[in-house]
């Protein structure tokens, strides 16, 4: 692993998603918040207009907009189909990598704790994500390998990967969250000044990760009207184990729609309200150990 | 007081807040569910184009365009001025008071539990939330004489009042809270049926209920950006007692703001999503027993 010479730091990659905003706002004006002695650090806010507006997006998801295809049509022109390109100007000028880390900040309305997102399972990344888990039993990490070729910001860097913290409702902020959050990147960054300085801190050798199996929708009916909830059980419950036969929906008569897998699986980014309408109730994953 | 003959109850006058709109919803395919032997009851959808957005609202909040002043002006024409009178219209057709009741459907970020917002102190109101509370703990009793004049639906009607649930983030349904709003709608139909019937249900000769002071907003630059957040001591922590000298807000900096009023005050509202843009981070009221 060579140096880390620049990380970028981005929040409001979804406008309404105010943890990261305020943090990114908070870093731009105390710069050495974030700056280390063996790198320096861009924070940089994403959908500026859907921040301004207090919406997740204008036109269409800008944490979709980053795929090689979309980046070099130059038909697209919806805002934030322009805004992926300026933003990718500024973390890979001429398509060079600038940056050597791209940490996206995000919040969800599931209860996440401070999860980690990996696209992959980079061996620094896993012991990145092995360091931080030992030291605060919040951080959970999960793997989406199928999210590559998704168009994610994360995705124009090796090391790119999303921190998403909940449960915290769109358009607010907790400040409990935002301040466990705060820490987290400080976490992050003396990491990476570690690595730098040859003194990686000492890991735990396994570390507890989640692999992502499969995306699962609400019952809907024939017109694609939602027909269940969450199940009250299975709220909040993220990261937790589901069994064969547990509740996992009750539908608006108040009949329990059961889980008829046949493994346990973990549940996550249940009750995302962006997920609505992209047809995600929740994704389910599977526990590992993984030697670091 | 008279017989009740219809009564209304609307969801989704805000187009995010699913627990309304999937009630009506629901009571608008099984009418029995709300209809009883001595009355009618009208279920319906208030800002039908936010709710397909899946918005509080398109261009203004339908909930202040009620107004006497507003309702008569021709020249207004937004789509939230245009429902607004179409409502009006469904409501008090020819001006006259065609439904007894509004129960007006609304829900929060803040951890407001089972609400009612009442504009005044109306004994038969005031016996109703006597009841509710009596039968469920979670039933809270709030009014606001000062939004007789605010525009909002209820003032439509003499007996007209919110159902305000919380906490529960915008643009997701939370199930638990889902049912205890449907059981509550039909507490309170079946009051009303048993107030017809000469049966009025036995309660309680005092009430607790809490009465609008005044409003909060969060410390803000002169830009009107805001430097802090709700405190972590007071988030969740609707009508419970704030002390002089309690902590309230939080800077991102991580100092303390304190509470320096002079007297135990119960704030309500407590980190409502869209009250951030309105300049409200909280109300406050005072406690008080009321004999009904």
């Amino acid at each position: 692993m060579s140096q880390i010479e620049r990380v970028a730091i981005v929040g409001g990659n979804h406008g309404n998603e105010l943890t990261g905003i305020h943090l990114v706002k908070r870093f731009q004006q105390y710069p050495n918040l974030i700056n280390r002695a063996s790198f320096e650090t861009l924070a940089l806010l994403g959908n500026l207009k859907a921040i301004e507006e207090g919406k997740r997006y204008i036109d269409k998801d800008l944490n979709r907009c980053f795929t090689n295809q979309g980046l070099q049509n130059p038909q697209l022109s919806s805002y934030e189909d322009m805004r992926a390109k300026a933003i990718q100007q500024i973390l890979q000028p001429q398509n060079q990598p600038f940056v050597d880390v791209i940490v996206d900040l995000h919040s969800t309305t599931a209860n996440m704790g401070l999860s980690l997102i990996f696209c992959d399972m980079h061996p620094f990344l896993l012991r990145l994500g092995a360091y931080l888990s030992s030291i605060n039993p919040m951080v959970k990490v999960f793997v989406n390998q199928q999210s590559r070729e998704g168009g994610f910001l994360r995705s124009l860097c090796e090391l790119g990967f999303v921190i998403e913290v909940g449960a915290v409702a769109q358009n607010i902020l907790n400040a409990e969250l935002f301040q466990k959050t705060e820490q987290l990147i400080y976490a992050i960054l003396d990491y990476f000044e570690g690595c730098n300085q040859g003194n990686i801190p000492q890991i735990n050798s396994t570390l507890t990760l989640y692999q992502y199996i499969e995306t699962i929708d609400y019952p809907r009916s024939n017109h694609q009207e939602i027909q269940a909830m969450i199940h009250p059980q299975l709220q909040f419950r993220d990261y937790e184990p589901l069994n064969p036969g547990d509740p996992m929906f009750l539908s608006f008569e108040g009949k329990d729609i059961l889980y008829e897998g046949t493994s346990t699986v973990y549940p996550i980014f249940i009750n995302e309200a962006a997920y609505y309408e992209k047809g995600i109730a929740m994704y389910l994953s599977q526990k590992q150990q993984q030697v670091v």
